[in-house]
């Protein structure tokens, strides 16, 4: 059985696996400048439905790059997806990473208001926002909870936030599908959207690295 | 667009979930007590392949579940899946989560043996369970190196180790199914694997988290 393993240095693994992508894509016609972000969620997931349900903004990958190189930082809906993204190669720029999940105010906050936590930490996102507004910006990497998208939607149509970029992958059945149309309809905000079901922190995460490693 | 959000409390979301996933896996047929693995795979990737995909070895969820019970600790190959466990649930038993990833003594084997620094998780693993052979056993969650699991494999064989459980969920594209079915040939290794190119961190957790919800 052993026998049966490809013989691939550790160092190059990664990039024989970008290579059976881009061959089993074929001539597939992806949107020019977003075929990196394309070929991470398929690596991150071995499925080639990515190939298909991402959605760009105009010029988002751009307007992302230089967010980041302007010092942006990242707000996760969940642990996983903070743990996944390369916070080192962010820091180089000045950003960090957020989730507030786990936070004892969310968790308050959310009680009292018959929330989700999820939702809860994109106000305590918008209130950092307006604190530092001389700063840098935020993008948001959801992942997980379709009320963390619906509640940055209200927050943004209110005036109360404008993201960088929103980047919503959550995954699942409930309002998943929706939250993600409902982003597809904002304006003037950049998105990178993974439309149907799929997603999911991973997704998230890998959307943020391969922004990074195009810098 | 608001509007046409499903109205359903933030209590009620997962529980909702699982009822469309059900609903939609209609007559399927699913080996006897393996269904809240199966269902929550989907859940977290609202993907109906792993429906098809997983591989359970003969009574495992039982096996996986004494073990559990009896303080077994879990051990993954990427942060985001330690970072996707409920460390809290498995703490009442008496586990603990384990990535070795980001060791600097790891970095430094995996140089020398010029292997992955997951392989060489693997090695410090086998030594940590030698160390404490009289006490709690580990469960492996392998959520995206194949080398991880070759290493298992080479370790078992050389009877380095003897895990509880493996959870063989790699992802991708380089020897990812090969190492799968090298777990599906060990005997009395009680295992759950995600065979093909499918699975992930996220999936890994998942496995996880839907044994320690059993209990």
């Amino acid at each position: 059985m052993l026998n049966e393993l490809e013989q691939v240095l550790p160092a190059d693994i990664e990039k024989r696996s970008f290579e059976i992508i881009t061959e089993e894509l074929g001539d597939k016609i992806l949107i020019p400048g977003t075929e990196p972000i394309v070929k991470r969620c398929i690596h991150t997931s071995a499925d080639f439905d990515y190939a298909d349900n991402l959605a760009f903004s105009d010029g988002v990958v751009e307007r992302a790059l230089d967010a980041i190189r302007n010092g942006a930082s990242i707000v996760t809906d969940t642990q996983m997806a903070k743990a996944g993204i390369n916070k080192k190669r962010l820091a180089q720029y000045g950003g960090e990473v957020h989730c507030f999940m786990s936070d004892e105010d969310v968790a308050q906050e959310a009680k009292e208001n018959g929330t989700t936590r999820a939702a809860a930490c994109m106000d305590k996102a918008a209130v950092m926002s307006r604190e530092n507004q001389q700063e840098h910006g935020l993008i948001f990497a959801i992942g997980n909870a379709p009320t963390a998208l619906v509640r940055l939607y209200e927050l943004i149509n209110e005036g109360n936030i404008k993201p960088e970029l929103i980047i919503a992958a959550p995954v699942g059945f409930v309002n998943v599908v929706q939250s993600k149309e409902l982003i597809l309809t904002l304006k003037d905000i950049p998105y990178i959207v993974a439309r149907g079901r799929k997603g999911g922190s991973n997704i998230a995460a890998c959307i943020c690295n391969s922004l990074l490693y195009m810098l």
